[in-house]
């Protein structure tokens, strides 16, 4: 497997281990060159906070393995179109490029709302490319609500 | 000292405390009602994590105090004007009410740029309030910038 679509794989992991945990299915790894540093999928429900969002921990986690408030050399790849916090997180990281899976119309700040990174304000814009393995990441997030809903009808 | 004083002024003693330990100087509190329960600065330099700002922090320990994903019925104070990433933070959190001093033209992500809070994709809109001890926050971070270009005149 190419290591572009293995990175992706590992994020959808992610994905679906999250939604086992009972949370919204959304997965992300930080790479650096070929190698993950940093894996991690939601756990806002877990550890009650709201920003315990995929893209969020996984940043988190590789400034942690590298000792570096940036991670300018580093990519991001996650299952959804990130938030406008993740947004942000990534501009504050200097992450070099975005990749992501399903696009996000309800909540996503990249490409649609905010657009975080089309402000003078973003001071850093990773390259983006989006749409991958788009398919697989929307059908993790449509049996989850689908299931949800079942389960809490109200 | 009213509650609407006393609550920015402790915002703007963490952004004291944040400037002597060499962070940019903004400070945040979450209360409910009139308690404080959750009070942080920027650590960004510290824990070399670009998402500890003093909001992030904030919200994070108010959460984890309060046991809950929600912050619905508390309000947070800010010595700036919230980053993109903080205002996703603010919207996920549901913060009832913003209160911030200073604006952030170069940065801010409420009043200008993507104005995270202006578009569907929030979900959640606190009540804004802007410009309260917006002299004192300012001024903070002039002296602290002023200061590093002379350290470093690069």
């Amino acid at each position: 497997m190419s290591a572009f679509r293995s990175h992706m794989h590992a994020a959808l992991a992610e994905a679906r281990a999250a939604a086992k945990r009972g949370e919204v299915p959304v997965g992300a790894v930080v790479t650096r060159g070929n190698a993950v540093i940093a894996r991690a999928g939601n756990r806002m429900r877990e550890l009650r906070d709201p920003t315990a969002h995929a893209e969020m921990l996984a940043i988190r986690a590789a400034c942690a393995t590298l000792g570096s408030e940036r991670l300018t050399d580093c990519d991001l790849w996650v299952t959804l179109e990130p938030c406008p916090a993740c947004a942000g997180a990534i501009a504050a990281a200097r992450i070099g490029r975005l990749y992501y899976g399903a696009a996000d119309p309800k909540s996503g700040g990249v490409a649609q709302g905010p657009r975080v990174f089309d402000h003078p304000q973003a001071h850093w814009k990773p390259e983006v490319y989006s749409g991958i393995a788009e398919d697989e990441a929307a059908q993790l997030l449509k049996v989850f609500f689908a299931a949800r809903r079942d389960q809490d009808p109200r």
